[in-house]
């Protein structure tokens, strides 16, 4: 498995989805649907996601997931964190402190500071976050933009989500026929 | 799992043990012991170093590994690829592909180039490299230094392989005294 894994691709591309339609929110079932992806798997990645406060959940039949910030303010290093946890790309064992010719412990001057190999890592990685860091949702979307999507591609999107939402909207009704029905909330139906 | 494993670990160690010590190449077993690793374990690792010329094995009972370059000319990124191969740091599912507002295929416009979130990680994948690039066994040998190791520990390193060299040279000769036995590979014994 990649250190970045498919979590990461599948967060990063439903949160492309979602720039822009602060005023449908779109739920986990969705924006499921809209790539071809299990909402099982989904939904375990944006509570995640909602937890970092890079969207925002709202309730009801209206309701679903929005960005929480605009697509400058959310780096794909927030993302990674958000999803993948804070997890080393170097977990060191500090073998450094192992040697029969140490006696029965490391001597101080063998483990003072960080071990010369531990520290060269830990310069990768942080090389490896300042780009994710560098790097914004907004900006991701103008490289996208320079390919130019045909109007009628962004017309498609945007009545296929409006045609979402109306239909969320008509289904409750139905259901309050049925005694004893609950209404459910946006975010997974 | 990190993404730089341990394999890499006890190979820089052991690397760093074997710098200067071309006149007395150590086997599989010394350097397991000196660090106290599991020798099967090393075993896996070493004849990767040696495919990618980062050490060079001589055969017989004085036998063993050095170094196939100067510390300087060996690159922590060397070492890490040659121990877990070139894997990516992520792995693109081009899922942009899908959408089933594309029909039943995407259209060129969305699938030219490399995508939007796959180029992000590449770069990220690239700073991480440079960093790795940028830094060689000497460079780390040099930080090592500066912990100033006491004479006393350097001599006992040097008296702990003469030692062990002095008794492999030793052996082969009273093995010979049993009839049809064979001579090993300074390699692994």
């Amino acid at each position: 498995m990649a250190h970045i894994t498919t979590s990461v691709e599948y967060g990063l591309h439903s949160l492309f989805w979602m720039i822009g339609s602060e005023a449908t929110p779109l739920s986990i079932r969705e924006l499921a649907e809209l790539q071809v992806l299990s909402p099982t798997f989904l939904a375990k990645i944006f509570p995640k996601l909602e937890k970092a406060g890079i969207v925002r959940a709202s309730e009801g039949v209206r309701g679903g997931y929005v960005l929480a910030r605009s697509p400058e303010e959310i780096t794909f290093l927030e993302v990674v964190d958000a999803i993948e946890g804070k997890k080393p790309l170097f977990d060191c064992q500090n073998i450094r402190s192992r040697c029969p010719l140490y006696g029965h412990k490391a001597p101080a001057w063998v483990m003072k500071g960080v071990c010369e190999v531990h520290a060269v890592m830990l310069g990768a990685e942080q090389a490896m976050r300042d780009a994710l860091q560098n790097q914004s949702l907004a900006d991701a979307l103008r490289v996208f933009e320079r390919r130019n999507p045909p109007p009628e591609f962004t017309a498609a999107v945007q009545k296929w989500m409006g045609d979402k939402i109306e239909a969320r909207t008509r289904k409750p009704a139905r259901r309050n026929l049925m005694p004893g029905s609950k209404r459910k909330s946006g975010r997974s139906s």
